[in-house]
């Protein structure tokens, strides 16, 4: 069980949907970066159930606590911790699920991993996990604002289902993403994707989707080949949350059905900078960022909470089925957003400081 | 620079295309395992350069050395370290290179992160880094069959450009893959992807494709949950690969076109095991895998050799071309084929080994 | 900062003296271990200030909380986190330190270091930073017990000042050291070891001392040769902990006044087993263990803290002198005892769970 | 099996005594630093065997070769690999070893831990094992000097046996050391020590020693707490060494026997900079250097190899005696220096990159 992401700036998290709570170990953390509470609250609130009509209806107030490792406003240099307390348990709500194995979830591995597993609310594997990594990323952020300026992080909601936004990584806004409770980057998609989504709610079905996310004003020279190249760790962070199948890097798999000559980036010199005339490397070549805008994509599945009646075994090897009932999040993309952006900023900060600690700074001090 | 990649079982790798050599060292290994050289020295035979008409004609010998950890063909549990000698140097034949940067080449980025590089044939970022890896997991299959006989790992080419192979990956076997050097498990599609590669590559063009997967007989209960999951660490292992531009698995970005009701996997039991009678969530569920095959694709652009002028930048901030000439590989896809499988088998033996030492057996002992 | 400790047993603790608390995250832990809160209240308790009339006379009541990794009183594999408030911060008494720096404290030095500190009760340099480690341990003591029943780590009070006690780490008992205050399994040294820190506490002064610790049971095997050697991660943990100096095994120091003929321990087949007929090599033989007893000891300066006037410097560069005042500990030993052990007790269950990862038991299963 | 050493700075050592040879992976080196081949093999000709009357008779070469991360003789900021060949296997010689344990040495815990072990040589616990540390060492050194110019780490013999040398660590230079074979700064120990080892070694008995170390010109503000405190990582580095049993740092064991008025360090301002009239701290405050002389002592078991005949066992559990012949090395002090000194430089460098990765210098940029 491995509960910890990231080498230099480095999160420990903790925490199952029962028990007492979550939370997370932040070390190597800079010393004296401005953070306050507010900062990791603000992101906390961003993934918190509850906060819209198209989200689970789960009140959870997430309200976080520092228990180390700042003074007066400041990082020490030494870990933070931060602890969200568990409110909304209801243990009573889930005791089917003490014997029946709920397909597509993480019940039976568990079991075939550990030979025991929480029996509530999913335990290590609920959503509610992600909360560390979420503040984990908060502080990450306050670094990058202080160590390199400039670096924006952005991610929306591409697809979901069959429903498609066109989007533009360059130019699309904080404002324009968060202005809508789908979180996606496109006016003309919003309504059709909240309709979709209560839609297949309304059926006790649901859906998923894709997120897209850009990491602007990057500096050249993050990312630490052989294997941990950009691209992996990013990779990595987005394939270890909930529920993802897939990712891919500027051309992606559509890059595939493009020739060399097709795909690749001519170089020219733009305002004293070596810049690319197109993008399809997605801001990486060789595993270190080039200056460009990083952009990625990352496929989340259908939730796997539905409410109908499945096939499923129980936990002593009995074929038997599994009714649907109980409040179900329908499409997890617009809450998956913040986690992609908490994800991505943990993985730059990381690199940040990887580079900083081999060279000297970003790019090498005099390249 | 990171050059290390696994925890329990890991592997250490150097070399650049110049220099002495390339090759690894693999920490971890358990003792007794048998190993001869051959063991390697078939895995190296099957990335190396000239094996074929359609790969890049270089004539690498590739002869691997066995410098510790071995003893009367068994491994003795210290660090194994194998060593392949550079032949095929050829410094001239790259003088332009080392003041034009290669269009999404890995040069320009190596310069911003170190302010250094190695001039001559792609230094580290070369596609002759992966002889360590596949080394590493030479010696990692033979730990496979020694510990857990029975799991199997083959990858084939699912696709060149738009030429799409059909494969069940429930019943391809090694010899349909290996009995065609295109590497693809569908008879039809041999003759059609030798012809596109010979194509494009008589353009001076390039294409890519994509790979495809399958781990057989992987036990239950492997990957270590939350930043661990094994998909996210096969992601993280492929996208360390040149050139690879996505990772899907199961369902993939395909997925997200489906309602939860469509995707997930039911649970029934058969022959006394749980199984799935579908599976979309490709052999891991929750991070953990859950006994059915593992099967995860992987997205390679083409090739960014080309043999056309380009438009590019010097070192010195001068814009400039960059003339095509020499030899290309103008496909890399078939030997990618090994070069997946190699990482593939290096994260499933690390994940056997974590797991044997967190929990004691795969699945948990009495589970 | 560095605030982990282990690689398959690994711990992450946090927290300064002031702030809301301190605690720790257990990661590695084998599933279904019987665990319960006062296992390791427990061992707090015996670490805790106040506990008797020869340590320091904060009263602090450090109750544990258990926030994640357990259910129905057993370990879930998951990470277990362990949370103490901080109760007694008194800033108010520490006002002198914000401008001055204690000599032989690590005042200077974290400023040195982080350009910032923790102004008040000694930050992260507090003793109050070892509950994690405890706690750690006390999880870690219930793996022991469960996968190697029969290991059992004892440490005891060797020397206060320049009182020595006698004492045979063969068969010195539990019961022994933990029925007096100075936790010394030499009865006859009782009373002047108290006497002698009652004495210096009297004068304002302070002493130190040497702990000595056993390890029996400790099957052979375990060890990480070359760099993670037993006894080298021993010292490490040794080293690690406030006001240490030094460590020495089996022989030490001393074994470099012996000759080869005199020192070497020489093998007999005793009851089926392996055996040395001494110890001198301390328990471990090229870094790893042989079965015998492990012996080591570690230096613990006497305290920083005393009640005379001492020439220092201020923060802003000017030479002042710090006026004595407040509480102290005038020996930390007694409360050395149990973060001794617990250290140990880390290092040999991480030891473990490597061992078994490898080779799949402890001695080798077939060995 | 840990092969591994260092986090930001790390080295990968391989090889057994036996086989095709030793060496070692060095990897996160900064870029553009100036190395030689010259660099490495000087420092590896200091602990080579056959280099004088009083060490070990073996003639081994030691030749090392540089395979990548170096072009026009700088560092590239990739792995470093640096092998030397094995030639004087003389398996003959050891025919004794494949049966009996030898007292003392790490024969019979290599089998409890493997159950198989190199029969020759002493396999991966033979002194050889150390090249690659040294080669490391050496590497490490040059980015010292090109990094923070002004670090000096220099070793002596402090004693062998019962002969004490007097050496004062302010101002003691490498030529005083050096210009001995004994290697210990005091010109009157010097015949002493060389008749005592001469006198042992005709006696087929060996004695063992303590070696000092000092670090000069260390910047304040290296060391990691809590775990990885600057002496516990020395600590940890010197017990991994062969034939270690004992580490100590400023007042060390001794420090005991003083009160805390007696041991106390206090701080005034000389010339800017904040120091220390007293030095009982040995150059490091919790964990965390203070810019003084660090100062420790290492204390190295008498060799095990003796002329005698001994008691011990053979591998199938029976009594025996084992004979003494062959070659041996009477006292491994004059070698042990350069051992000691490249674990010193080891921990010093990475820890330079650690700090400046975290907090962008040393001491912190603005403190």
């Amino acid at each position: 069980m491995s509960s910890s992401f990231g080498h230099a700036f480095r999160i420990h998290t903790f925490g199952e949907s029962h028990g007492g709570g979550v939370g997370v170990i932040i070390d190597g953390v800079p010393p004296r970066v401005p953070l306050t509470l507010e900062d990791i609250q603000h992101e906390l609130d961003r993934r918190r159930p509850g906060q819209s009509e198209i989200v689970t209806p789960r009140k959870e107030a997430d309200k976080a606590e520092i228990l180390s490792g700042l003074i007066d406003g400041q990082t020490l240099g030494t870990p933070i911790a931060v602890v969200v307390r568990n409110e909304d348990q209801r243990p009573g709500a889930y005791d089917e699920m003490a014997v029946k194995y709920r397909p597509s979830h993480a019940d039976y591995t568990y079991d075939a991993k550990f030979g025991i597993r929480a029996l509530s609310g999913g335990g290590r594997a609920s959503a509610r996990e992600t909360i560390g990594r979420v503040a984990g990323a908060a502080v990450a952020k306050k670094v990058l604002d202080h160590l390199c300026p400039g670096i924006e992080v952005l991610a929306w909601v591409k697809s979901i289902h069959d429903l498609n936004a066109t989007v533009d990584p360059l130019s699309v806004t904080a404002e324009q993403i968060e202005g809508n409770i789908v979180r996606t980057g496109d006016p003309a998609m919003v309504e059709p994707m909240i309709e979709r989504i209560k839609e297949v709610r309304g059926e006790g079905n649901s859906v998923g989707g894709v997120v897209e996310c850009v990491i602007r004003g990057c500096p050249p020279g993050l990312g630490e080949p052989v294997f941990d190249k950009l691209e992996a760790e990013l990779a990595k962070a987005m394939l270890s949350l909930p529920a993802t199948k897939g990712f891919e890097i500027g051309s992606g798999f559509a890059g595939t059905l493009l020739t060399g000559k097709e795909h690749n980036d001519p170089f020219r010199m733009v305002e004293g900078k070596v810049r690319t005339t197109s993008n399809r490397s997605g801001g990486i070549q060789g595993g270190i960022s080039n200056g460009e805008n990083i952009v990625f994509r990352v496929a989340f599945k259908p939730t796997a909470t539905i409410m109908t009646s499945q096939e499923t075994v129980t936990n002593t090897g009995e074929n038997t089925e599994l009714a649907g009932r109980g409040r179900h999040d329908a499409c997890v993309l617009p809450r998956a957003v913040p986690m992609v952006e908490a994800m991505a900023v943990l993985v730059v900060c990381d690199h940040l400081l990887r580079q900083r600690g081999q060279v000297g700074g970003f790019p090498a001090p005099d390249a």
